[in-house]
């Protein structure tokens, strides 16, 4: 029998594919809360079909999804909890036809178990087991530098506001880059192109990069310090655990 | 006999193979203006390479290169001259091993010729003859999209601090992306994933990208409107024709 995980990782190459045959098609864009957050036909379809898959195998598993209406609550007493990201950097989608992610996470009693970012144009599933974190087929593992020979992956208002600190961080670096997707700029982390991600999230955009990124030495932190409490948008940030006393120098509620 | 544009796309493929083969390869890096502002020996190398191709062929043509102490002056009066960047987005070489640019113009009394960018790890050569751009073999074309629903490729300074009404601008749009590299940030130009890209510059960064944008209706100007000087490092940016008069409104001096 198949486990979760090797469920999972067909679930989400086949909506990398779904998504790719169809990144010419014309686009249903429906504004969410804002003029700049979007969402497609896309992200529900390929939300509809993932939900679908879990359900048929396990039934009684909870699925905590970006595009439901209503959701269900993060809770450490759920034995098995999924978290969906459909379609991360919908904008970048739409736009870019480029730099946009499909997310997985699954959590028993609400401990990470495994997560999945799958980069849809460049090929790149990033995963986790309990153990190890790889790309594609490659393990990966943490690339120590020096902050100060370092780039951060950041959120344009955070940086530009110094919220939280970020701007001033980020003068203790080479610079910033901006991406616009939790899912590539934690497949960038991964890789060691950024040192550090810093972004205002909610917890389908952090849930499956939190548990692939602990796998190789990296922390998730609010920046007050605290775990992420998974029950709205906060300013959270993913590095590698060696730093992260350095970065709080500058980085604070 | 190869035209200097066939031998010019040989130079720079065969410039990206040598920093492909040498991407794991030990950097002795130097700081050039400012702790930031990084040049390698590859740099160095790549720049030594084209620069005796050219000269081999061409001994009467002039250069200007980034990496040479004594550059010679952008000049209408001179037959033949190339602009040279070896290395563009020197940082994400040392940091990312990706994202960065290998880039080479001509101009004859002034006027740009051909323009070639290669984004050495994406194996992608955007460039053009004197009427049509391409990126590899595939033709490239404008691709209209209101302000609105476009992205912008920018310099972080200038978007945080404002700076020509930068930060203005991108709240008529979808957003910024900072990608720490002027060659592939043009050539997410060319492909339609931003619609302007606007940075503080020197001529060897806009040299190539310029001349190829224009090819598809692209205009490259100063934030005070004005042609760019090719003589000093100043704030310009690239968008289509179509979108300046409305670019105008935020983008002034």
């Amino acid at each position: 029998m198949l486990t979760r995980l090797e469920l999972a990782k067909d679930w989400v190459r086949d909506a990398g594919n779904f998504l790719k045959e169809n990144i010419a098609a014309p686009l249903e864009i429906t504004e969410k809360t804002r003029y700049d957050d979007l969402v497609t036909n896309f992200d529900k379809e390929v939300q509809e079909q993932i939900v679908a898959n879990i359900l048929h195998h396990f039934p009684e598993d909870k699925i905590l999804a970006e595009e439901d209406e209503e959701k269900i609550k993060f809770d450490s007493e759920i034995p098995h909890l999924w978290v969906l990201d459909p379609i991360d950097g919908t904008t970048n989608f739409i736009v870019q036809k480029d730099n946009f992610a499909v997310m997985l996470a699954y959590y028993e009693y609400g401990v990470g178990k495994f997560g999945l970012i799958l980069d849809v144009m460049k090929d790149k599933l990033y995963w986790c087991d309990s153990h190890k974190a790889f790309c594609n087929q490659k393990e990966l593992e943490l690339k120590e530098r020096p902050l100060a020979q370092s780039l951060l992956g950041v959120n344009s208002y955070m940086y530009r506001s110094n919220s939280g600190g970020l701007l001033d961080l980020s003068h203790q670096t080479l610079g910033v880059r901006i991406i616009g997707s939790a899912g590539i700029s934690y497949g960038q982390l991964l890789e060691g192109k950024i040192i550090g991600y810093f972004s205002s999230l909610q917890p389908w955009d952090y849930a499956a990069g939190s548990i692939i990124a602990e796998r190789i030495g990296y922390v998730t932190l609010t920046i007050s310090g605290e775990s992420p409490h998974f029950n709205c948008r906060e300013r959270v940030f993913t590095a590698p655990s060696y730093l992260i006393s350095e970065i709080q120098k500058y980085i604070k509620k």
